[in-house]
């Protein structure tokens, strides 16, 4: 009889709990027994299922990879086998991943990370001389000299250091090794400190302040920890600028129902592109000062900044120049990446993150989190090294190394600018300047009779356009509900990544299937 | 006098609330005179504090890296700094990683990972062929050839592919490329699956079973998403056999108090270096099937099975051969890893993990939950395609590949006896025989007063053992009281790494140092 416990569900299920001691080959035969008499049976019921599973991770959404590129991903198989479309290849303007738009690696970068990985090239006369000197500061760091041993939870010593002597470089106040942590990509960092302030429950659960529209992993990760996710909007009218009455309003209405404790800025702007003025990030600094919130600063972009008004400021820079009051009393956790700049090294999984004002009982459960994932990837560690010390004037890959870095600059410049132009040509397509960042986040008029049709198909408005666009044109793109916007606009973000003929055709075919949309749906 | 709030301990001062406008230069200017008239100020209480940080990640412990790490990185310092200790350098016994003891990485694996990170090699001829063919695959399946692409979120595809294959191979029942998962070794599988389990509150929040040795992942992931470890004991007095009975003993008085949903096995053990019998893991997934348990099968240390009398059988393989009753309903997650075996390539972070019967809206849930991190390490990932799908008889590199993988798993052997031998001479220390894995975990007798003179420290006995052997001896090894084990019994956990006579200089100097101490507690 216990065997027929199988065959109810879960819920309603006795657990078994018979005595044990008989073979369970003679119980096997039972229950295939027992299948023979009800042959229709269904497979039993899971464990794990979406009404047993985490509620918090099944809250997570993260549309860069979302709905729209499982579309995409399917689309691609079709054309693989032949399926006639109106178009013959899916171009995934939905993330930024240079590489694979076609962007070539930085030579010295890969040099070093050769060297680094079979030493044996260390003789060899076709690699430079200053990537087999960088290629051996960073294996005598390494145990057993090998990219292959484990390091040290925070990261490798020289590297930090490296790190450290960059920061200092770039903003002209003192960085400290030891607030150094190598990550696996930004992404690691900002969800590991974030794991680490989350607390409390009910009026007392922790808020955490983020920019709407925002990158979604910021969303994604308050939902896995069930923090409460307070928004502040950007100014879309002025070049998605921050302003802090915008977050004093937010964070008023945010104590009524939870602590908002964490601020968090994206700068310069993803999905936005804008790129934070001096006084702006003074504004921010004094208010996170003033509010005791601690702050996230995401500085990813900092190499991409095209608009010739505008400069990166790091909020550590701007907090020491703010003074004492400020630069030992604000908490700041700033991160940065191999995968975006000039080098768009994604899947290399480098990063950093320097944190200031970190209490020192907090600097070692830090320690301790990162130590039980054991360490970032060696070899992300040792890309970003290169990406922080980088060939130096009179170094015999300086030339090509700067060429290369040029390159890459100026032609994301170009595609920026190309890019707005050709959208604001469009009518019922508005674009902000892309100051910064490797994004457009253009706002566009659907018609009423359109956000029918999608509710109809249930789907939100600009998902309904996107989809429509991807399917008609094989171009994806991520819909603006994905990162936040104000109630009743719609946007959708495209990376400018392409290569500068094909974005040409990519943004010809977007203004084409626009009008017809439009027309379509009058 | 707002300002004043700035000099209040957090918790009692009321949140800043004045009207935002004045220029905070002016603010700024304004604080520092207040700083004036009281200069004996501390600076401002800190937000993130061991008080309000999040209590499941204070909770958290990994002894792995915990303080005996600490303090075996501050003894390396001072010998640094000249100091006089009775050694001469610190031996990182703690820790199974391979290279940073010497173990050389094996040449295939790193010839195809240098072709893929500089391409340009491709041409070189010190590269072999099959070495050549193996990157070009790899690498025709990255956006853009190039490693520094985003893979999909699940991984490469085509690495998917041979990790499909390998399984296939090794169990003689086929594997499907879309139940595996690529990931940032073995550690981020396990804690990913165990957070997509963890729901419920209070006596239905989730019981995960795990064993006790444990290795100490399991207890941290636990921590840190608040599930309820329920611990079952290994059998030590039968070789740290998993016994059915201990299982069902734990099962039921679990269930007073959580929803017990996961049971985790490792094996070959770890620490514990045990090697499951087939009869012994049948056994267990039908306790899993009758009990309605998601079963978690580490198996990273699967190529690690020295004694004779033991092979090393898949949880997946057993699963299959038990017929379709099993093998159609239970639930299986499986790891593997670069990190351990005879490559020992711990830093690339490269896994997978196998799943079996997950239900098809929770694959849909892993992918996008794995998305928000956007993909694992793509080096590492390539390291596990090499590993999956090394040369074959009539390939090129065959005889040295084969050649260097026997070496390293034929010293190990070596140095598994040698351990346990050397151990079982020892008075006050047994140790069972490591059948596999790469660590010993040896019982050692503490004397009441060692006990006694821990306690006045505030250590664990094992705990002020382990100091004091990394204090007069510089060996580093973990105390048992980082796996858990049972009340009254100590132990420590040693990798049996470093080269053969390395090793045996370390197990001398454990005698002396534990004959010295069992007499000075007397």
């Amino acid at each position: 009889m216990q065997r027929a416990a199988v065959l109810v569900r879960r819920g309603s299920c006795p657990r078994a709990s018979g005595p044990w001691g008989r073979s369970h080959s003679s119980a096997a035969a039972e229950a295939s027994a027992a299948l023979k008499v009800r042959p229709e049976r269904s497979p039993r019921d899971r464990i794990l299922t979406l009404e047993s599973m985490n509620p918090q991770v099944k809250a997570v959404e993260y549309a860069v990879r979302g709905p729209i590129v499982l579309k995409a991903g399917e689309i691609e198989m079709e054309l693989q086998r032949g399926i006639k479309k109106p178009f013959t290849e899916v171009i995934r303007a939905n993330i930024g991943d240079a590489h694979a738009m076609g962007q070539q690696p930085i030579t010295f970068l890969r040099q070093v990370m050769a060297l680094c990985t079979y030493p044996n090239l260390l003789s060899s006369p076709s690699f430079p001389e200053d990537a087999k000197k960088r290629a051996r500061r960073i294996l005598q760091a390494c145990g057993g000299n090998s990219l292959g041993s484990y390091s040290a939870s925070q990261g490798v010593n020289c590297i930090r250091e490296d790190v450290a002597a960059f920061i200092t470089r770039r903003d002209g106040v003192p960085a400290d090794p030891d607030n150094i942590y190598l990550t696996t990509g930004a992404s690691d960092g900002i969800s590991t400190i974030l794991k680490l302030l989350v607390s409390g429950g009910g009026k007392s659960r922790t808020g955490v302040m983020i920019p709407i529209p925002q990158y979604p992993l910021y969303s994604a990760v308050i939902s896995e920890l069930g923090a409460i996710q307070v928004n502040y909007y950007l100014d879309e009218d002025n070049c998605w600028a921050l302003d802090v009455d915008e977050l004093r309003r937010a964070v008023r209405q945010a104590k009524d129902h939870c602590d908002p404790k964490v601020l968090c800025i994206i700068n310069p702007g993803n999905p936005t592109g804008q790129v934070q003025s001096r006084k702006c990030i003074e504004d921010v600094i004094h208010f996170a000062w003033e509010e005791k919130l601690f702050l996230l600063a995401d500085e990813v972009y900092q190499d991409n900044v095209y608009s010739p008004d505008c400069r990166f400021h790091s909020f550590k820079k701007v907090l020491y120049q703010m003074g004492p009051e400020y630069s030992s009393n604000v908490e700041l956790a700033s991160f940065h990446s191999t995968s975006k700049g000039y080098m768009g090294e994604c899947g290399y999984r480098g990063g950093y993150m320097e944190v200031i004002n970190l209490h020192p009982e907090i600097k070692g459960q830090l320690v301790k989190l990162l130590s039980v994932r054991l360490c970032p990837p060696v070899s992300g560690q040792a890309a970003m090294d290169i990406v922080v010390n980088p060939p130096v004037p009179g170094e015999e890959s300086f030339e090509q190394f700067s060429r290369e870095k040029e390159f890459v600059l100026g032609n994301l410049a170009q595609k920026a600018k190309l890019t707005e132009d050709l959208f604001n040509q469009v009518p019922g397509i508005q674009c902000n300047p892309l100051q910064g960042a490797m994004y457009a986040f253009p706002r566009i008029l659907i018609p009423a009779k359109a956000a029918e049709a999608a509710q109809s198909h249930k789907m939100a408005p600009d998902m309904f356009y996107c989809m429509k666009l991807l399917e008609e044109t094989g171009i994806c793109v991520v819909p603006g509900s994905g990162f936040g916007q104000r109630e009743g606009t719609y946007h959708f973000r495209m990376t400018i990544l392409p290569p500068v003929e094909k974005l040409k055709t990519v943004l010809r075919k977007v203004k084409d299937f626009h009008l017809k949309f439009l027309e379509r749906y009058a």
